[in-house]
């Protein structure tokens, strides 16, 4: 179907389009914060009632924390079921905004206008692609092209605390979804669309090692007292061999390679160590040998020890042994890793390591496997499709080096896979002070949207 | 010359003594704190007119902090310089003081009675051994048997600021002595005294690694930034070898083997892993293999990593790669060992191990060569014959794991050696609440320097 009617319909409510979205980026929805508490429910009641506006039958569901905005609209193969979240991160600090956070406003910029404001780009402008194509779409054509159900949360910047239980206890109507469409994410780059077909897992995992009794004196015990630092070092060191590769038995068991055209597709991305590292002050690639920057970052396991700390670090100098030393120590994991089977394998290899009179204890900071989407299915062939027709340069299938946890949430508990496609662009600064979405974004994104319908309809 | 005479007299002065050391612990001198300075004056006045008491030239030394007791009495040689200190630790925490500090009482404990209080042992108790045993003598006598300058520092708790300037300005004076006496160091054990002849050296060195130019985040950045914590673990861990062999080139260089008679005196204390490791809770010497535990401590240099912080370290979990990663290390020096030359070791091994993007800096924590005791000076044979004949066994020549900065001091400043003979005990609880002094090291200790200067006397 052409999906021309509806970009027109999008082109003539342009105008009405981001009144709307400066009117959700006004309700300062920020989760985290208890004083937000009305205004997080205010977004919600104003999506709902959006959605209801669109032709939805939409409301709120409760949880434990702060509502989820659940809309129903219209029937048919394929059952789409859209995430985006509501919420938004706190300001701080304020000051160094160049204006009020919550009073957006567009801005001109030396690549186009923006629209600035807390949640311009994360998630509200993002989310508001989707429901524009919908609203278009609906008014053209009288309803949608296929069922879809719209999950909108309002505790993503805070933990998604309830996000379990409410999928557990919807699971029956969510699972009735062919595929999931998550609109978090980023461009390529300002023409080249993408869609992220796989997040790394993760492991967190905190060592303490403990030695004597108490701190000691390093002239009365040094050189005869074992030093927790000493073996913590040790340990730590030996995570990783000379190439870079994660040493523990076992580690790369179910670490898929990653096919050549994918690996070509991500090399014809133009992004090398000065575009990925040069913005961070870095210049060299500190990963496997042998291995492609994006690589590394979307499709290896990593061990990275994020935080240590012994005995005295304060101003000056102590001589002191410390009875303790800890790490704060997590991996990447890619593939069908099992995360269990890693933390194993880390206690076993500080077990190894450890001399007499030193006993560890580990805390366990939880774990989620990669996710990987089986790209077969024909929501990504619509999906390419689409972006491919509506931007420069034709779609990339991309890796995440993060975690999205929704994504892994919808496989392992809906199992469902999960179209991430998004607008938003690396110097958005979600989480930052002046965060903006570009307004290309907002309308190339809805009429990304519209395509995908149209490819959909068929 | 028979020490009896002088002995009676000190048993006949018991009480006295004893009363005369509470009155002096009575007086709170810390040092470190300056709501105490008048009391470290008031402690510095009754010092000074006890000697003037005993017949010395006694009187204060200004200096840029506390002053210096300084007392001149007898003539001929040897000349001997005796140095103690007046100024006692702080006493936090109070509540676990099981009475006020500076108010002192003899207590019956199942090892004998003890003097309890705030300095009683450090450095009071011992300070006051050698001026009973020289009133004693000068009562009997008449006049010490040789020339005696007595300097007693009031800054020993506070890192010494003014010691260095003050032998500087009166090095004629001081290093007119032809020996010195320290008084402020323990017993090997209850029947066995001991001299100390040699004294570790001390580096100390702050590292820091810089990589990215701000905190980064794992999901984005793990696995192709470098990661500070990482090298530094690396860097750490090699220090030492398999055999806990410190790895620096040239690290070496000037340690002497310990000669076969003082390692058999040193076996001979009966002092293993259990006397000396059990009270920490520790049973596995972790020093070098091959060497035994009490050479490891005093005869053996070592790395020590004192302190070592890097990314998050509090409650739960951050996926951060840190900028900074950064050690204090430090190391105990023997023998002829250079400390500049270490610090510039370790500066290269650093430097060997930075990959591209990692910057160190490096901070100077001070440094102190190894002390070693020209044990051939006649007043070592007069302090072991004296030891032998008060206590049950026989004296025995020890090394010290940590530094006693004024006896390094003493040898480069001076020129001096020092006889470093102390009565405190291992359990006196120094720098600790609830600190004591035996009586049995008062009066036997008192009696040492009786016997000492009836040696001498010849």
């Amino acid at each position: 179907m052409s999906p021309d009617p509806v970009l027109d319909r999008l082109a003539a409510d342009e105008d009405a389009a981001l009144a709307r979205l400066m009117e959700l980026v006004r309700i300062p929805s920020i989760s985290t914060d208890p004083d937000y508490g009305a205004d997080v429910r205010r977004a919600a009641d104003w999506l709902a009632a959006d959605l209801c506006a669109i032709g939805a039958t939409a409301g709120l569901v409760e949880t434990e924390g702060h509502p989820m905005v659940l809309g129903e609209i219209g029937a048919g193969s394929p059952h789409l079921l859209f995430y985006g979240h509501y919420d938004v991160q706190p300001v701080d600090p304020l000051e160094l905004w160049d204006r009020d956070p919550f009073d957006p406003a567009v801005e001109d910029t030396g690549s186009g206008p923006v629209l600035r404001g807390r949640g311009t780009s994360d998630d509200k402008g993002q989310v508001m692609t989707f429901l524009e194509a919908l609203r278009a779409w609906v008014g053209v054509h009288g309803a949608p092209p296929c069922r879809i159900t719209v999950f909108l949360e309002g505790e993503e910047e805070s933990g998604s605390p309830s996000l379990v239980p409410f999928l557990e206890r919807h699971r029956e109507r969510l699972a009735a979804a062919d595929i999931a469409l998550i609109c978090d994410t980023t461009l390529a780059g300002p023409d080249r669309p993408a869609i992220c077909t796989q997040l790394r897992g993760l492991v967190g995992e905190e060592v303490t090692l403990r030695a004597a009794t108490r701190d000691l004196h390093s002239g009365t015990y040094g050189g005869v007292a074992a030093n927790p630092n000493r073996v913590l070092a040790r340990i730590l060191a030996d995570l990783h061999d000379a190439t870079g590769r994660v040493t523990l038995p076992g580690f790369y068991d179910g670490v898929p390679e990653t096919p050549a055209d994918v690996l070509a597709g991500w090399d014809s991305l133009g992004i090398g160590a000065a575009e990925l590292l040069g913005e961070v002050g870095l210049s060299h690639p500190a990963g496997e040998t042998g291995r492609s920057l994006l690589e590394m970052v979307w499709a290896r396991p990593t061990a990275e020890i994020n935080g240590m700390t012994g005995g005295y670090a304060g101003p000056g100098f102590k001589t002191v042994l410390p009875a303790e030393a800890s790490a704060k120590v997590s991996f990447r994991l890619v593939g069908a890793q099992d995360p269990e089977a890693v933390r194993a394998a880390f206690r076993a290899h500080v077990a190894d390591r450890l001399p007499p009179d030193v006993e560890a204890r580990f805390a366990d900071h939880g774990a989620g496997a990669a996710s990987v989407m089986d790209t077969a299915h024909p929501a990504f062939t619509a999906a390419r499709a689409a972006l491919d027709a509506e931007w420069p340069h034709p779609s990339v299938f991309v890796g995440g080096g993060g975690s999205i946890p929704v994504a892994g949430l919808f496989q392992s508990h809906l199992g469902l896979n999960s179209v991430l496609m998004g607008f938003a662009l690396d110097d958005d600064r979600i989480h930052s002070p002046n965060e903006k979405y570009d307004l290309r974004s907002f309308r190339k994104g809805a009429r990304s949207w519209a395509r995908f319908f149209a490819e959909i309809a068929g």
